[in-house]
């Protein structure tokens, strides 16, 4: 029998806290930061550059990968690890948010969500025991419950419905999975930014019990302010002993502010999606690389960066490559922000296990918003 | 004072030759494909990933290097080398060529050639005297003489005209071009499919004198019969003692042809071109991977070949991304195409040097015929 998926807090610091999943396809150190390979890759990335940036976990998409290539053929042909060229673990969202967010014509119900594929306008239908069957086919190693995700601004009656449906859900979800050991269940919190709410999603899920638990419903356009409040209270609800996973979570001063609050993993498209519109994150803020300050300029996007981008090119000709419109900008940009976000966790790391975040927090910050260096 | 550009001819078999060609910045083995950097990058690929293939040398191309980021910039910058961090040996072409088939309104003349840039509509004109200054703020190994490329089909005295105006130009060439110790110029014989005029054209280039010599006038829609039929005497009217290049081909059988011929050199955008539109180069012809016959195939894609994409990746994967618009899809076919372009021409000089070309070529031809591998 493989071994269990296992989390370990080795240290917390303030509510910082630095650990370790194991999983039978490797470790995860948190706080850990997935880059997400939508549909079976990291755009614009090969698998190896990813894992060389110090990745530990990548997400897959369960909606785009059910659409297509089918979750059935990445069964046969051996599941998403093979299929994708990774080996390490791989983390599943359960489809539902981006039913909401990419699906035409969708039909909500106690029993799920009947949508129209954004590919082809084929009718499919998700529900927790669908959702469960396809991160299985997928060969995920840490599933999530499906859910339903409110947009915000909602009343706090539709939080609430909506919460105690994805509530319901998640013990079908439960129920479902069933019992594969080296496998892991996460449940989702939801509430929206309602105290109560959040503390009676919480209780849910800690009644049904999971090996690791989300806070949903945030980054969904709520504002910073309005997450770091909802964060100030909403991990601690969870329970201590469990990774906490903050979805869609965010630019780099989100990541500090939500590990400052307790959240040990995240997710986002930002490094790659930023990277192909020419935006590269850098310890002195966000770069616009389009921008003409750069078209003669010989010093490297960030000097203490050790990416290929930083170590073998200069701005001026990351600027050329992206008004040429050459993959390679895309490229060079996508890595380094990858780096950029997997050295700011490390750091992180570092820092709590040597029980200093909070100074290394008031670093982050300070150089964070000094911005870019000055131009030639 | 740099080491002398020197080419050795170490082995010929027939008429196909095996030698070497040292520069400064290292040596080239021939027969020896370059891999096309047309604006400082070889389309989708990392210029390490390039060298990994085996490439010794790249192709630059001075039309768009001018117009975008300019030739001045690059010059201040350090030159093509340190832009686009390839330490190797690059030969640019003239940028006659490209005027010819991408710019705007041009204006030819026994001076030169005033044409719009394609980008931006800004008018540049292109002289011998400056394609040699623009060649050198590039900081290229190997310059090539400007000249005029005549499309084909045309008259015997149009292509005369032509070539004799190019011949004019090569001399002004060598004249502008100088005494670079460790640089060398190439000429470039025209005179379309006439013998005679190829004939004239060779002994106006042998009276210059040059480091190498290019067969031009070639490739441009001639057909394979047509070139073959100009190659099976044009090579041996150039010094045997110099490199010879035949300018932008070819696919793997043309390349193969133009080898058996007494060819030294070549280049052209077919294997990175074809890999960002799905198209895969094998030992068994050519792939289209977005045939749906890929769809459930676990297959590499040629399970002889040593490239990432081969090596991590079945037909299905690669059909999906594909399909799914992924810039993975561009980089493997495009690191695949390239690997088997340097695969084939190592395969070419092992044969040259043990003395078994013909060997060699009759089994290319037979395996390159019979076509991809049979549907599961």
């Amino acid at each position: 029998m493989p071994p269990r998926f296992q989390f370990t807090l080795n240290k917390t610091d303030g509510a910082a806290r630095a650990g370790v999943i194991k999983t039978p396809r490797g470790e995860v150190r948190t706080p850990a930061f997935m880059p997400v390979g939508t549909s079976g890759t990291v755009k614009g990335m090969l698998p190896e550059s990813v894992a060389a940036t110090g990745a530990d976990i990548l997400l897959g998409n369960t909606y785009h990968l059910m659409l297509r290539p089918g979750a059935e053929r990445v069964e046969r042909l051996g599941g998403l690890h093979r299929f994708m060229n990774w080996d390490g673990p791989i983390l599943t969202d359960s489809g539902g948010f981006q039913v909401m967010s990419l699906a035409g014509l969708r039909k909500l119900s106690e029993e799920g969500v009947r949508f129209k594929s954004h590919i082809d306008g084929a009718v499919h239908e998700l529900t927790p025991e669908r959702s469960m069957e396809v991160q299985r086919q997928l060969g995920s190693d840490i599933v999530m419950c499906f859910d339903e995700c409110p947009a915000l601004p909602a009343t706090d009656e539709a939080v609430a419905e909506s919460m105690r449906l994805s509530m319901r859900w998640a013990a079908r979800s439960k129920a479902a999975f069933g019992d594969r050991p080296g496998h892991a269940l996460f449940g989702i919190q939801q509430g929206g930014v309602n105290r109560d709410l959040r503390a009676e999603s919480a209780e849910a899920l800690r009644a049904i019990e999971f090996d690791g638990y989300a806070v949903g419903g945030l980054a969904v356009g709520e504002g910073q302010e309005a997450m770091f409040g909802v964060l100030d209270y909403a991990p601690a609800m969870l329970p201590e002993d469990k990774p906490r996973y903050l979805m869609g979570v965010g630019k780099p001063d989100d990541i500090v502010g939500a590990v400052a609050r307790g959240i040990d993993m995240m997710d986002c498209v930002l490094p790659t999606r930023s990277g192909r519109t020419g935006q590269a994150w850098t310890r002195r803020g966000m770069v616009n690389i389009k921008n003409a300050r750069h078209r003669d300029d010989a010093r490297p996007l960030d000097e203490g960066c050790a990416c290929p981008a930083c170590r073998g090119y200069s701005r001026a000709y990351l600027h050329h490559v992206f008004k040429s419109g050459e993959m390679i900008s895309g490229m060079l940009l996508s890595w380094h922000n990858l780096q950029y976000f997997q050295d700011l966790m490390a750091n992180m790391r570092t820092a709590i296990e040597a029980g200093r975040f909070e100074e290394f927090r008031t670093g982050f910050e300070a150089e964070y918003r000094r911005g870019d260096i000055e131009p030639l």
